[in-house]
């Protein structure tokens, strides 16, 4: 069983933001699968995918604060500065994150922890939607 | 072919761990795939999973070195902090490492690498256990 | 339906390399696989795998900038230095990137984004070829 789908999420402003109903109500067939995995797939080179704390909102608060510290924006050295301040810092933070999610799922579920989420991490000062590309395997 | 289990990792302290045996002595069904893929998720938000060297502990006491200088603990901008000190970081350094490990199957054994092993990366001072979820599709 | 192979990569500088078009001449078979899932995995411990913006050289130039000043060589508290001042910070950044990326298939494609390619991260001075293994699972 191979189920594949591609959702849009709406723009969200620079930060990172829980989307597990977003992608949980985008999967109807999920409770049809026994066991199998979950690839959640962003398409974008600006935002990225995480899995973490789903409760207060002062985490993905403070997770904003620290990588845009540990990325800064405006480094001397910067090459690629056309798209703005913002737009090279968006690609590392891209690729420290990751774009790329795998999420098992036990009996019609995704096997997150009690206390795991899905995040968008939006990159960008003004970014648009952006398209995720889930796909389910399993039986 | 899909099979999936939860293990339980007893606790350790804070630091990066080899858990490569542990995870092989809970899949007595590998040597019967011939091919397909390993999912290992760790089902919480101050703990991670990573691949890295296998042979010399020095590397692993690196890691903890780097990681805890490169996400300090006790910044004033944090707002997250009534869990303790160790608490937000140990959330960052979740995402940055991640929660989730894909490795390939080929022939019945995981197809690692000579040098790699699979890391518990522990980022809380006073952790319980660590629960895992073990997912092989493949044929 | 599973197919997997091992490829090799022929050596490349210190740095960040594009290698989309390598997966994809190694992988005849895509255009076969309606809807999947493609691992690539790096079976190394000092190189990684990314996926970011596949257009502008100078991304790959600011990320070689950027990595290797938020991992610096010649730490006074690393302990691993017996393979010379890249050796451990390589392994470090190859778990903040990471060594297994998950890329959907649809229609015979891989689904990335149109400004999405991927990176083979190159992070030791004088390193050989590097192996991958493709996996791909789907119907």
């Amino acid at each position: 069983m191979w189920y594949q789908k591609s959702i849009e999420i709406p723009a969200r402003k620079r930060g990172f933001h829980l989307i597990t109903r977003e992608i949980l109500e985008a999967l109807p067939e999920l409770p049809e699968c026994r066991v199998g995995m979950l690839n959640v797939f962003i398409q974008h080179t600006s935002a990225s995918l995480s899995i973490n704390e789903n409760a207060d909102p002062t985490v993905r608060d403070d997770f904003e604060s620290y990588f845009s510290r540990a990325v800064p924006e405006g480094e001397n050295y910067y090459k690629h500065t056309l798209e703005g301040p913002d737009d090279l810092p968006a690609h590392i933070k891209a690729s420290v994150l990751g774009v790329s999610l795998n999420i098992p799922v036990s009996d019609g579920r995704l096997a997150l922890g009690v206390w795991q989420g899905i995040y968008l991490c939006e990159h960008r000062d003004s970014a648009g939607g952006r398209t995720l590309v889930l796909t389910l395997g399993g039986e």
